[in-house]
Order: structure tokens, then sequence, then C-alpha cells
């Protein structure tokens, strides 16, 4: 990320924090005699002074003269690479307004922050306490992407042929493109940093997180994940005791299988769980997704109003930088904007994303096939021939699959990311929500084609078993790894001399460590990881009880994991506030449906249950005509669940509905 | 309804209409020449005229002073058993913005109306063009049910028991309890009546009605229910040509079992439509509702928008007239009313009102098992003795099974409101939609238990399609008769000299003449109609393809039918304002979701399909996971395309967004 040239810059950065460098506000309220810096501007090391004082100068500039109205630092000097940049109090409050961030009403209620009612607000004098580090760094960033050209113009000091500003053209996003800029990234606060991490991952007891804490430094985008890890691994006891249950104390051949996963012996085995331990379990599932998820969305909605995210106003705000359209008066705000009908982008979505999506899953399913019958041609050569060439030949087909799919989710991944731009979404999180369902579907099918391939066409429930068991545990030791004990060691002992510089030096030098580490990669990872394990648990927990005990065992390192990955191993990343969990929770919701389907199927084939009608002179037809009807049930049992439980605690909903109320007021008082 | 006592004092009333004897107000803004009577209160005959004086000075009173603020008339003299009701402009104007309706803006906008800013709407001079009829006459309504008794008293000239009313007592609820009041319902205006039937269902074209002027007179449930209809008929269209199409031009036996059916000929038949016929009628009715569904949501919120009824704030209004609670402190409003927690509404909904309801509808099996059960006992003991007694005793199972299905009918209807009352809905909106899903599941459940239990259980495809066309055919010409017929003659004929009088009399005649019909019997008995119409076809069409042709042709009669019931046969309803079809509308999704099963299940059954498999030697076992897999694609896809499809048209969603965005604007710029 960083080439060697920078160092001599960083070298001389002693003066970065010499508080006359920042911007002289004008503005009586927004003076102060510390200037914190919030965001880092990298430039690219060989840029002109005039570029970067024409930059700084936009960067200071009045929001009427086309500026961001925010407070820059030059860094050492003129010459070197980095802008740091802050903001005065009053672009502060102004765009906690615009985002429509609740905050704390001096009667404590949590109210809708209005910059012409701010003195009725808590701590509004004290940015620092008023506004979370998370929040004040988003605002930041927001106020840069939100820079646009005024009128056609060259960038200074940029002779190339990029350097051509359109009007209207997006400022931030072009440096990007013209090279001027290489990377636009929050700062940590160290001491901060350190708090956190004490009272998160090096604390003694096991269960307990401070959300609030992570909220505060992370952003709720972050504390979402972290609330639901966490919400997760609790609603994970009731099936880890049931596995337990059903696997020691009932009768069945549960405890075998699970020695023999354990112990590796993967030898046919008919035994399952008993059919009324199957029915138990397929119950018990549909009961748990149910209330784990409805229980999750009132959890949820009360984080958010304590964020102060009930209300975001997301959809009034500007656009996303990435989005284009002609340039017109937004019908909703009378703000002059790049405008993009909703009709085309819902047909760009149906007509073309939707089938090419589609496509590339029915890929998967193709090279799954061609696995299989690739396998049986070469395994049938080679009994036929018996040579040492047709024994190298039968590693070929799982060689050649699994090339292909990986080339395929390389390709899919970037045809996912040009699909989501195409269809030029408007807000943030619209994109985020269509990238996301694209690339989890394709993930989720793509890990998942082997089972379903078991469970619903070889129709092999021991092979299921095993298979499933294998994953599980593969899985998790691999994730484990990779995710923290490498990351530790290479942190601990191998960056070492890097880190004991750290510990008593300038802030200077922890600036350059920041600067040093790699972006934040996100958490799609982390809730792919989630999704899958609760895949594994809910549609086929029933042929290997055991499951939950293991994701429990899991979750509980994983939060540590998590947590000292996010505060020692990356970048801070920029975190809009959020409301919700977005697709996330959807596909929970969704995967529970499936489960309840894939449990039904899976105790018809149970052996036992085939036994059973066996026994009982039951025909084949009809205990598919019974099991057809248990999964109608309950599915509709299920939804009246869903229905039932209301999404929000009563005391969120009053409160959401004392803004509706106080808004629809206000609108009668007023004249248009 | 109306007592012979009644006439003496109706006889008298020619001095109705003297302008003099209405409240004279004081605000300069209400006053005018002419005061048009709105509601009519009719009192007992026996009623005190301090009571009747008492009464009107409630309702003239000012909201300060505990009373209601409108027009009082008190009919011919003091001792009438009438009083006439009407309100002034500036309560006309403060209702219309409590409830929250759109108003034409002067910029031919509609926006939310609001008292202070009310010189900006169009019309606002003039009440009559300003708000529909239906909409004044519901405000009237309104206001007298918001009357409640300031403090413990007692009724003036009412000396039994009742006649004390309680501090917050409704006055309404309790003069109706303690007979003073008989009825209260709105007038209608015979001009404008007379005007709507010409435009309505004496013209000449078969399609179109005229909905802005039924939505002015008889408000928007009566014009949603129209629209409603009219949606419908239209796209019975294309199925009925698809009917028409696999009937006649296709191979098969659809012909044959048309002719059968028609000419009664119920010989036993194994020969349905084609398998491609099936095929194409299962895909085809999935898409199609669904379609037909998502369009009539746009259709409806657009008719919403048209009506101003797209943004309603019933939640912030007062609750409804039967609602009980303890005193406090709404904490949305801040207003001092009743409240009932909400958590246990939900609790009595989900424990108590959802478990007794499964069990009505489980005494429905009962009783059609117990009917199938006693009918072969019967028939088994006719065979063995074929005397008189055992052959007259083959009816008994039917009779039984009628009697017991009425018996069961009349105790649920009342079981039904009393458990709707008992979940002491805050909102008129959410205690009818509670009490209608509550009667629609149990008619529903009662007209389709026979059919399910043919398809599903006795699996006899033949049986199925002449119950099928029998039902239809004997339905719809009952109904034909019993709703427009019968009423019409009796209308025409019978009350013909009652007619010729109202004529050419004065209006004080037609005021009888509106005494002396029954009240209208609501929208429920019509709206059923069309849910079960509907499953008939979605749910069974295929073993019947001429289904959507008979409903259709049975709809174009029905517009007409309705029509001129609701004008002529009944009372002027009042009609709230609203902005859909309540739980309509989610029946009818609910029917198009469980209509993909039942088409699977059938296409399963179908003769056709079952010799295909014996042709192509697939096994039955495999043919019922090829129907299950086809089934849950096809609900797939259907709520794929459902959510594809918006909701809303773009330009309500833009309309609607304004609105939020200018009252999220209005609460920045006010103090709270």
């Amino acid at each position: 990320m960083m080439s060697l040239g920078d160092n001599g810059s960083v070298q001389t950065q002693t003066k970065v924090l010499s508080q006359d460098s920042w911007t002289q506000v004008s503005c009586p309220c927004c003076v102060s005699k510390q200037v914190e810096p919030l965001v880092l501007i990298q430039l690219s090391n060989n840029v002109q002074p005039v570029t970067k004082r024409w930059l700084i100068s936009l960067i200071e500039a009045s929001k009427r003269h086309g500026g961001a109205a925010l407070l820059a630092h030059p860094g050492e000097d003129e010459c070197g690479d980095v802008i740091m940049v802050s903001a005065p109090r009053c672009t502060f409050l102004k765009a906690t307004e615009d985002l429509g961030l609740c905050k704390k009403y001096h009667n404590e209620d949590m109210v809708a922050f209005s910059y012409h009612d701010r003195d009725n607000f808590s701590n509004v004098d004290d940015m620092q306490e008023f506004l979370t580090l998370a929040e004040r760094q988003y605002i930041v960033k927001n106020e840069l992407d939100s820079l646009q050209a005024q009128k056609k113009q060259r960038i200074p000091g940029v002779l190339e042929a990029p350097g051509v500003l359109e009007a209207w053209e997006n400022i931030c996003q072009k440096l990007v493109r013209a090279g001027v800029i290489k990377d636009i990234f929050p700062l940590h606060n160290q001491q901060r940093l350190n708090d956190l991490g004490r009272s998160w991952y090096y604390k003694k007891q096991i269960w307990g997180q401070p959300l609030d804490a992570i909220q505060s430094y992370f952003g709720s985008t972050v504390a979402f994940y972290f609330s639901f890890l966490d919400f997760y691994t609790w609603a994970l006891v009731p099936p880890a005791f049931l596995g337990l249950v059903l696997t020691f104390l009932l009768p069945g051949g549960g405890g075998v299988v699970k020695e023999q996963a354990v112990e590796g012996v993967m030898e046919e085995d008919d035994d399952g769980p008993s059919v009324s331990g199957h029915m138990v379990q397929a119950v018990f599932s549909m009961l748990w997704s149910t209330l784990f998820i409805e229980l999750w969305k009132r959890r949820s909605s009360s984080l958010s109003h304590r964020w102060g995210t009930l209300n975001l106003a997301e959809r009034f705000a500007g656009p996303r930088p990435g989005f284009h359209g002609t340039l017109g008066l937004n019908p909703e705000t009378g703000r002059l904007e790049p405008l993009f009908p909703e009709w085309q982008r819902q047909l760009r979505v149906g007509l073309v994303s939707l089938p090419l999506v589609g496509l590339f899953l029915g890929l998967v399913v193709l090279g799954m096939t061609g696995f299989y019958h690739g396998e049986a041609l070469v395994q049938g050569f080679h009994q036929d021939s018996g040579s040492l060439f047709s024994g190298t030949l039968l590693y070929l087909p799982s060689m050649a699959h699994i090339v292909y799919t990986n080339m395929l989710g390389n390709v899919y991944h970037s045809v996912a990311m040009q699909l989501t731009e195409w269809e030029n979404h408007r807000e943030e999180s619209s994109f985020q929500n269509h990238h996301t369902t694209k690339v989890l579907l394709f993930t989720f099918f793509n890990n998942f084609a082997v089972l379903f391939h078991i469970a619903f066409y070889k129709q092999d429930l021991p092979l299921l078993r095993k298979r499933l068991a294998s994953m599980l545990i593969g899985n998790q030791l691999m994730n484990q790894c990779t995710e923290v004990v490498v990351p530790f060691i290479v942190d601990r002992y191998l960056s070492a001399p890097h880190k004991k510089e750290q510990e008593d030096d300038l802030e200077v030098d922890k600036l350059r460590a920041q600067r040093s580490l790699p972006p934040f990669p996100g958490l799609f990872a982390e809730y792919i990881e989630l999704l899958l394990q609760f895949g594994y648990l809910s549609l086929f927990s029933c042929v290997y009880p055991l499951t939950a005990v293991l994701l429990l065992l899991n979750n509980i390192t994983e939060i540590r994991g998590d947590a000292y990955k996010i505060c020692k191993l990356f970048r801070k990343p920029f975190s809009a506030p959020v409301s919700n969990m977005g697709v996330w929770q959807t596909a929970f919701e969704v995967l529970g449906f499936v489960s309840v389907m894939s449990n039904c199927w899976l105790l018809l084939l149970s052996p036992r249950v085939q036994e059973f009608c066996l026994e009982g002179g039951i025909s084949g037809k009809n205990i598919i005509l019974v099991a057809i009807l248990v999964e109608h049930v309950l599915i509709l049992v299920k939804m009246i669940l869903a229905f039932m439980i209301p999404d929000e605690p009563d005391w969120v909903r009053i409160k959401r509905e004392q803004i509706e109320f106080n808004s629809m007021q206000a609108l009668g008082q007023q004249k248009l």
C-alpha cells in the first residue's frame, strides 16, 4: 500500500499536530483551540503543490462556494503527501440533521436532531461528546464525497488527459481516478482503542461485549455485527442443549455417530436419531429459527433506537458518489441532482441481473454435475486399466472442479460488482444490499450445492452426516487459523520491533503505523460465515445433532478473534450509521423457511421413518403426502408466529410514532 | 324500523327546512344562509323535551365546553322525535386536518390539509365543493361519536337506572343503550342520487363506472369495492379467453365436460383437459393471480392518492367509541384518553381468539365428517332393510348437517363479534380487519370444506368437476335472484304507491321514505362473494376451465345489481375514509398462494398425468416429488414477481415521499 518514497515525508511529520496549521474559521461557534484530526487523505507522492493547495482550498471553502466547509491541515509542509481533515462545529451539526440522526434531548428522550433547535439537545457544545468518533469521521467523509465541480475546469497541476473535470462531476472520485488521491481513511485514536480492547477482547469473562463503546468507536455497522454475533451465540444454547440430550440421553445411534465423526471413523452407518427424535428436531428447528429471528428484530430495533439511527433520512440526502443520471430537480426534495427513473432500475434488476445471477448458479450446478460425471468416468477407466497413469488421473476431476469453481467465483465477483454499479442505485444502502444479495446467493449456493446434491438427489443420509461433520470441523479449524491464529502471530511476533517503537513514540509515528496497515475488508466474510453456520445448523442439523455444540464453542472464540482483528490488524473503516443489518437479516429469515422444507425432507428420508412406515404398513406414497402436509403446516405456523411477534418492542414503536406525530403536527403548523 | 307512532310527527315536519331553527353561529367564517342537513338522529318517540333540549345543547356547545361544535335543528318542534345535524365550516376544516385527508392545494397537488394553511387550498370557502358529501357526513358522525361526559351526571329526563353518565363515558353510546337514541344515519341527497344512478346503472355501456362520483357520494369504502369489482371483472377476461381456448380448441375432453355440465348429464367421466392443458392452466393461474393482485395494489394506491386518503392519521385520532382502558396520557399524542397496552391485545388475539377460531374450524370439519359417516351408515341400513322408513331416513344426515352448519354459523358470528370487541382495538379499521378476518376464515372454510374434501381426501376429480359446476351455476343464479331480481320487483312494483308520492312531494316526505328503508348491511357479503368466486376460479379452475367465463358473465350484471341496491334499497351508510380494501386485499393475496398448491395437487391427480406417467414408466413416488418441486418453484417465482412489481406507481411513491420530506423539514424548523 505504501511506496518507499513515503517514508521520507513521514519522518518529518512531527509538525503534524501544530494546531496553527489548521484552517482558521471565522464562525464564532466553531472556533476551538484543539482540532482533532479525523480523516487522512493520502496523496500520491508525486503530487504537485499547486494541486494540493487547490484541494485544500476546496475542502476549506464554504458550501456556497462549492466547497466542503471542513477544516484541513497540510501535514508537515506544502509538499507532503497527506492532508488531514476535520470539521467545524456548524458543519457537524448541519450534517447530523441531514443524516436524520437522533440525539439526546434535554428531557433525555432521543429526538431527531434539528439544527434550528440545537440548543435544546444535550452536549451540543462538545462535539466529542455529542457525536461519536465514527459519526464524526463518517460526516467528514460524506462531506468530502459530496464535493462536486461547479463548472468544467482543469485540475491545477495535472497535465495528463484525465485532468479535466466536467460540471457536476464528483471531485474525489475523479482525483482517485486521476491518481492524485491514493486513499482516504479515518484515523485511529490509540488511547480509546486501547481502552476498548481492554473491555472487549482482553477481559476475563466469556460473555458480554461493550456494545455501546464499539458503536461509538467503530460505528453502527460494526456494532450491529457484534451485537448479532453475541445474540446468535446466546441463541445457540438451546439447540446445543437439545443436541446433547438427543445424542447422549435418548435411545438411538446419535452417540455412535458423534464418536465416529470425531475419531474420523467414516464407515457406512444406517443409524440416525430415532423417529421421535427426528420429529422433535424438525419442530424445534422451526420454532427456534422463527423465535431467533423475531427476537433479533426486536433487539435490533431497540439497539437502533439506543444508537439514534431509528429515523435515518438517507432517501432525502444526496445520491451516492457513483450514481449518475440526467441532471434535474429531485421531485421529493426539490434539489438539483442527477435523476434516474426507478422503473428503469427495476427493469435492469429484473431482466438482466436476475437472469445473469441465475445463469451463474446454473454454472455452479453444471460444474458439480460435470465433476460427478468425470469422477465416475475416471473411476471406471481406472478399474478397467489399473495403471499408474489412470491412478493419477483419479485426481483430475477434483482438480478441474476446484480450478473451475475458483475461476467462476472470480468472474462472478467482478460481474456482480459491475451489475450492481450498472443498476445505478441512488442510496448507498440500496447498493450494498443488492451487491451483498448477489454475492451471498452465489457463495451460499457454492457451499451448499454438494450437501443439497447428497440430500436431495443421492438421498444418502449417512454420507450427508459424514460430509456435514467434516465440513463443520474442517471449516471451523481453518477459519480460526486464518482469522485469528496466523494474524495474531504475525502481529505479535513478526512485526514486534515495529510495535515497540510505537508504544512510546509521537503521534506521527502512530499515523505512519496506520498507513502501513491493510484496509479493512468489510464484514461480508464475517456475516457469510455466520450464515453458512446457520445453514448447516438449521438445514441439516437433524442428521447431526451436535452441530450446535460445535458452533457454540466456535463462536465464543470467534467473538474475541473478530474483535482483536478489527482493532489491531486493519486500518479503521468508515462506517455509515445504519438502523439494522440490512439484507443479512432477510437472508437469515429466508434460510429459516428453507430449513423447514429441508427438515421435512430429511425426516422423510430417515431410515427410521422408512422402517416405521414399513412396520405400520403405510405406503411410500402416503408417507410422502404426510410429509408434504407437515411441511405446509409447519410453514403456516411459522408465518403466523412471525406475524404475531411484533418486530419492535412496544416502547420503540411508541417512540417512533411520537416522532411521526410530531412531524405531522409540525407540518400542520407550517405554511408551505 | 319505524313504529306507527312516528307517522304523526312526520306529517307536521314541513318546517324541517326552515333555516332559522338551525343553531346560530357566532364565528364569522361559519355563517351561511343555507345549512344542509347531513345526519339525522332518530330519537325514541317517548323522549322527554328536556332530554332533547339537553342533547341539542350538547351538540351545539363548543369543544371547550364538552360539546361537539355542530349545528342542530330540532325538527318541527321540541317534542318531535328527530334532530337534524350539520356542521359549521370551522368544525369541518379542523376535522379534515385531524383525519389527515389530503386536499387540492392551489398548485393542484394533493397536500395533507392543514387548518393553519387553509387559505392556500382550493375551494376552501365552499364546503360542498371542498369536502365530499360522504366526508361531511362522516365528520358529523365522528364529532357526535366523540361526545364524552365531562363529569358524572344524570341524563335529564331519563329517570330509570341506565340514566347515569360516568365521567368520560361516551354519550351517544350511552343514549343508545338508554333507549333515547334509536338510530343515527346520514341523509340522502335525492337530486345527486338520481344523477349518480343515471350515470351508473341506467346507462347503456356495459363497462365503466363513475368511480369519482361514487366516492364523492358514498365515500371511499364503497368506492373501493366498486373499483375492485370493476378491476376484477376486467381481469377475468384473460382466464375466460384461456378457458374457451382450452375447452373448444385444444384436443381433450374439455368440450364434452362442458356440455355435460350444462345439460346436467352427470355421468362418470375420466376425461379432463390434456396434460399440457393442465400444465398451462397451473402456470397461468400462478402468473394471473400474482399479476392481478399486484396490479390491483398499484391501482388501489393511485385511487387512494386521487381521493386524498393516502396519508390518513387514524392512529393519532381519538380511539373508537367501543374502546376502553385506564385513563392516561397517550404517549404518542400527549392527549388524555383511555389506554390499553398493545402486548395485552396481542396476547388476547394469540392465546384466545386464534385457538377459538381454530376450534370452530375444527367443528366445521367434524360436522362434515359426521355427515359423511352418517350418510354411509344410513345408506347401509337402507340397502339392508329397503323399507319406506329407511328411505326417508336417507334425508336425515343432510338435514342434520344443514341445521348443524346454520347453528354453528350463528354461534360463530356472535362469538366472533364478542371476541373482537374483547380484543379492544383502538382504531376502527383495526377492529374491522380483525372482525372481518374471523368471519371470512369461517365462511371460506364452510364453503370450501366439501370441495377440499373431494379434492384432497376422496381424490375424485370427476366428482370435483361436477360439484364445482353445480356450485358455480347454482350459487350465481341464487345470488342474482336474492340480490337483484327480488329487491327490484319489490321496489318497483310492490312499493310503487309509496314511490309515486315521493317524486313530486316535499323534502319532508323524502325524509320519511329514508327512515323506512332498512339500514345498509355493509359490504361483507359482497366481498365474500367475490372472494368465493376467486377461490373457485383459482383453486379449482383447472378441472373446469369455463369457470372464468361464467364468472365474467355474472360480474357484468353484478356491477349494476350492486349499484342499484346501494342506491335504492337501503339507507345511505356512513363511510370512513380508507386508503385501501384492508384485509380483503390480503385475503385475495393468500388465496393466490393457496391456489398454486391446489393447482399442483390437481395436476398430480389428473388422470391424464397418471396415464402419462404410466406410459413413461415413472414411478408414483417420483411424480409426487416432481409435483412438490414444481409447487415450490412456482411459489418462489410468484414471490419474486410480487416483490419485483412495486406496490405503488412511481408517481404515487414520489408524492408520498414528498409529504414525508415536507413533514421532516417542518419538524426541523420547529422548536418542540
